[in-house]
């Protein structure tokens, strides 16, 4: 995407999975955080698993006792962010043809992109649209007005297949290790839970007492 | 100890870890956060690498690239919190006498076991005071007006052994897997970030719209 060149003004980078709750909740305050500061969201659809496939890392649910605790404070996360949320099922699910998707919009209309995956991620979490299941997602795709097929021949597609490997490296090479992930001029935030640390820093910079 | 009893009013259950930076920084908040919403602080010193091994949980900085993440984070969450911060070396290191002298304490005066525990956090993340080693702990509890000879008895006396590994025990059975953990009237709090959650809590209970 193209951005406009405004001294100190980068956009936000804004790495999310779509099938992880955090993503969807931070999801939901992004693009309102960054208006307020003068910033543009700049989002980067992302592969969860891949990521923890190069770091040795595992998902939250695979720890049963970290799982229960998890599952509640998603819910309590959502809640305090004022943002309806229910745990799909199945969750967690693949989301590669979803991230797909989106970068193939993201290649002409970074915007639709956005707002595809807003809807992707709300259809998800709220609405337990399964986005792995075809179906469901050329459903989902009509309904966010994107047409339907064209949709499904680009997720089949070497090009964006491609797309979103080398975005996924690129993330990984950038740090990227979970999500959502934030990078605000080269400051990474990791977590929903870093929004208000985020927000002071867009605010005023790092804080007083930081090297 | 002894609890005061008010309906609702039940101390903050903080469970910590010496070993731990966000429990560090949890240390220098929680006592201020408690007395805001009229709650007393119920201290519990634990060992991760037990909760961790009941798990399969792993410490932070076994994962290369979270660890590079997590040192800005500590950094950065300190200054956040006002609080001064330095990485120790060596880090991390054990904490078992720490612990032994905290529960000797809490035995009998829980308010000087907090004192000591705060103490002995700020000395190891200020100060680099090493708490693994004998003569800096010994210095560190005669600094703090305890009897330093009383304090390297009891971390080798089979009761104050006995209990800390009741209390690691315990903190298993509540559900604790990390440090710092906070229980408020049932609900775990997990992280030095969920600091606004808690505080939320205890000022309304439970968010809008969470069951």
């Amino acid at each position: 995407m193209e951005d406009i060149k405004l001294p100190g003004k980068a956009p936000i980078q804004f790495y999310f999975d779509f099938s992880s709750p955090y993503s969807y909740i931070a999801s939901e305050w992004i693009e309102a955080v960054a208006a307020r500061h003068g910033r543009r969201v700049q989002w980067h659809a992302v592969l969860l698993g891949f990521l923890f496939q190069s770091t040795g890392l595992k998902p939250l649910v695979e720890y049963p006792i970290k799982r229960d605790y998890a599952t509640r404070d998603m819910f309590r996360s959502a809640a305090f962010a004022g943002v309806p949320f229910s745990l799909p099922d199945p969750f967690p699910i693949g989301t590669v043809n979803a991230a797909r998707v989106f970068w193939w919009l993201e290649g002409t209309d970074p915007l639709r992109a956005a707002a595809f995956a807003r809807a992707a991620l709300r259809g998800y979490f709220t609405r337990n649209v399964n986005l792995s299941d075809p179906n469901q997602l050329k459903r989902l795709c009509a309904d966010t007005g994107l047409d339907a097929e064209a949709a499904e021949a680009a997720w089949g597609d070497q090009q964006w297949k491609a797309k979103l490997k080398a975005a996924n490296d690129a993330a990984q090479a950038a740090g990227v290790f979970g999500a959502p992930y934030f990078i605000v001029d080269g400051e990474p935030f990791w977590g929903n839970d870093r929004q208000q640390q985020m927000e002071a820093w867009l605010q005023s910079g790092p804080p007083k007492g930081l090297s």
